[in-house]
């Protein structure tokens, strides 16, 4: 492990964390908060620490692959134990390592949450938590890699670590312009949707933290009941920007770029849609005898398919309550996921497609024995590289699945919470069923689950291996 | 598909199928019970049907892998639809569905049970349900194939369709005598244990059933509590021979050519038996407050873990009331499974080893990314196809698992039940969680739950391709 480049970039992380907290603080300001000021100070620790682990800067080229992956690894960890100092310093969370899960939470995108009453938070806070979806969505190395060239190697690198699904690739030949288009449709998508929320009749405050909790498809709401109070209009609204926000962003890529033909014709976004269109579907006939009329049926179902699909976790409906089938259906959404290259979690709809296509193959093949049977996905034949990594992908997902699944479990919780609490967290869904269902939070939960927790969460986001190399102590060793 | 081959070899199962029921008669007509004589009935209508099916001989050739995998599926469906008819016509189950659920489940060696009383069944009903799971433990297609080389094709296409695992190997070069060896290492067994329950006091009927149900890795006891009531020899002896059981028999045939050194460096045969001292361990410390002394905590314990990872199904502890750690341990056995090449059920230990090794072959590589990494098991390089198809099994796995849930979730009962008991049959296992727990039956579900359970029994012993293909509508078509 080159150590220079590594500390030389988390302190960069650190400077960035700090001038993001300069928001929180601006809103207590308005709010006439004094917990404001815990992120003042709190952004003070990040500078000074950021600058001192800048002093020396590395020399060029060292950051390969396995450098990318450990410090984003580090990085989001980094962000995680720092954005949590000031919800304690404020006092709107008492516990360090819940400040650390909530934080963890917000960057991973995922929603989970271990407050009770989220109410009786400052606006800073809240403000700060729904933020660091926003921050957490596309990713801050994504950002900072577009600022890294200077450090030599591939910046792709660190982009390959942080995307989501099993391709990434450069949009345009310039990574740096890459960064700037996704970055680009991001933010235009959530201002898109912040105004609409306005007009909607949310105040500024609502539609903002509404807005980041949206498009970085985290989940954090900002009142007790999640979504559920607030019209049926903006529940509209926030379904159809959650599913738009779980697409493949190079389908709008495609379409800035007036391709439509090929837009459209995306294998992953389609497989996104149709998946999305027979759940709603499913569950709205399943459930149609709960709800007084078809349009409450169909916005409840969109909504909850909408919201776990794409991995956001906002709620209107409490879902643990419906049928046994509807829950399956959602389990399932759960699992499947958004597409690839979305801020989404999940399987991602890409890995999905791999799996029914090399399945269809081995039918095939069984069929016709001398046909040569080849799996193409958007008009391409896939190497086997990529279903390699798919099935590796797979496997370490049960592998993680199951030992966190095992150590939760000490707890001595059912089955049914345990089960989905590390779903929701690996997926960076948000809540579960049972004990954590929309209606619950994860605070019962031990000290070593929360950490058990906090590492599936930070996993998901980050694909699995980044997080896997930091807790493979050979990573650890110095390069020769 | 070549129709012909198939009538052919389906005529010589249900032939077959008529000799084994004489077995159930005799029995009958020990314990002077009228429901013998529908045993007997059933043999004449397997009889006349397989002579029909027999008289035009195939031509010579036909039988190719797709052949292989159609005739086996279809042949355990063949199986079980006649294999009921005579628990329906003595009465001992009312409904024929139930006696097919029951059939497969004693052929699939699952164990589900849908009776609620098993002790009022008769004493030939008894053993023929026990009788269904020696059976179904080797294949009698395995059987067959020894006399089939006259239809031409390689019989080892049956033997691949019928055999657990990723692998089948020739032991000796002659098909036949493979074969041979297999069966009678499975025999003497079977008579091993047998001998020892005499000895430990059982009578000779339920030494019988017990040992059908232990080296068929089954799980249908002839008593409501299973092996509960029976004592702590018993119950070790068990014990002892479900995890002799659930070894790979390539480790018995290695001891038997005296090449002791290859047999206890079997890497899978290690794994399994390492996974069983650790979960033994765990779950004794886990249970150690709810029983009177260690020996019974881990009598208890070394029971409970031989069943579930065996996937026999037998039990002498309700687990279902064991601390939420032990159940999730249990899960975690019943998911890995028993040995390849073994009766047991389960993704099998050596697929646990190739993803193990892929994992790690990954992030070896991430470290050092010049290193050329190769998956090595017993010492020889494992091919990519190997690991391909490992990966295409997961996948199909969790597609069947997947669609099976949501069906049997239209039922109404909680997801812990309808997991448990997909899992459950999918696994060969027998009993599930909560209302499919050890206490409990299968009776409950409603017939089209109860059909996709028969198929799940039957595709998780065939390692699932097999019936896949017979749902394909394309597999059907003639050959040209």
């Amino acid at each position: 492990m080159n150590y220079g480049v590594v500390i030389y970039v988390l302190g960069m992380i650190l400077k960035a964390e700090a001038a993001f907290m300069f928001f929180p603080f601006i809103v207590g300001i308005i709010y006439g908060e004094n917990s404001g000021f815990s992120y003042l100070i709190t952004a003070g620790i990040c500078l000074a620490c950021g600058l001192l682990m800048n002093i020396k800067k590395p020399k060029k080229g060292g950051l390969f692959l396995k450098e990318g992956f450990f410090v984003v690894a580090l990085g989001w960890i980094v962000m995680s134990l720092f954005g949590a100092l000031p919800f304690v310093l404020s006092g709107d969370i008492e516990r360090y390592i819940d400040a650390v899960f909530e934080t963890a939470s917000g960057f991973s995108t995922t929603g989970s949450t271990i407050l009770s009453d989220v109410e009786a938070m400052s606006h800073a806070g809240l403000f700060w938590r729904s933020f660091t979806h926003l921050l957490g969505g596309m990713g801050v190395f994504v950002f900072l890699s577009a600022l890294l060239p200077m450090l030599g190697g591939n910046p792709i690198n660190l982009m390959k670590a942080e995307s989501t699904g099993p391709s990434v690739d450069k949009l345009v030949p310039r990574m740096k312009d890459t960064v700037k288009i996704l970055y680009s449709i991001y933010l235009i998508m959530a201002a898109v949707e912040c105004i609409i929320l306005l007009i909607c009749g949310l105040d500024l405050f609502e539609s903002l933290c509404t807005t980041f909790g949206t498009v970085g498809t985290g989940g954090f709401g900002i009142r007790n009941d999640s979504l559920a109070s607030l019209s049926p209009s903006v529940q509209w609204v926030v379904t159809i920007f959650m599913i738009l926000s779980g697409v493949n962003y190079s389908m709008y890529f495609l379409i800035l770029r007036k391709k439509l033909k090929q837009a459209i014709t995306l294998e992953e976004v389609r497989l996104y849609l149709i998946v999305i269109i027979l759940a709603v579907a499913a569950i709205s006939i399943n459930i149609y005898s709960l709800y007084p009329s078809l349009s409450e049926t169909v916005r409840a179902a969109s909504f909850q398919v909408g919201t776990l699909i794409t991995s956001t976790g906002f709620a209107t409906a409490d879902f643990d309550m419906w049928p046994e089938f509807s829950k399956a259906v959602l389990i399932l959404c759960m699992f499947m996921g958004a597409c690839a290259g979305s801020t989404g979690g999940g399987l991602k709809m890409s890995r999905v497609l791999i799996m029914v296509k090399s399945m269809k193959k081995q039918i095939k093949t069984l069929i016709h024995p001398r046909a040569v049977a080849k799996i193409r996905m958007d008009g391409s034949v896939l190497d086997d590289e990529t279903v390699h990594s798919t099935a590796v992908y797979v496997f370490i997902f049960v592998a993680v699945f199951a030992v966190s699944t095992l150590i939760v479990s000490l707890d001595g919780h059912d089955f049914t919470t345990n089960f989905t609490a590390v779903l929701a967290t690996l997926n960076n869904m948000g809540p579960g069923l049972n004990k954590v269902g929309p209606t619950c939070n994860f605070g019962f939960f031990s000290d070593v689950s929360k950490l058990v927790l906090i590492f599936d969460m930070l996993a998901g986001r980050l694909e699995l291996l980044p997080m896997l190399l930091i807790i493979t102590p050979k990573s650890w060793r110095r390069n020769l």
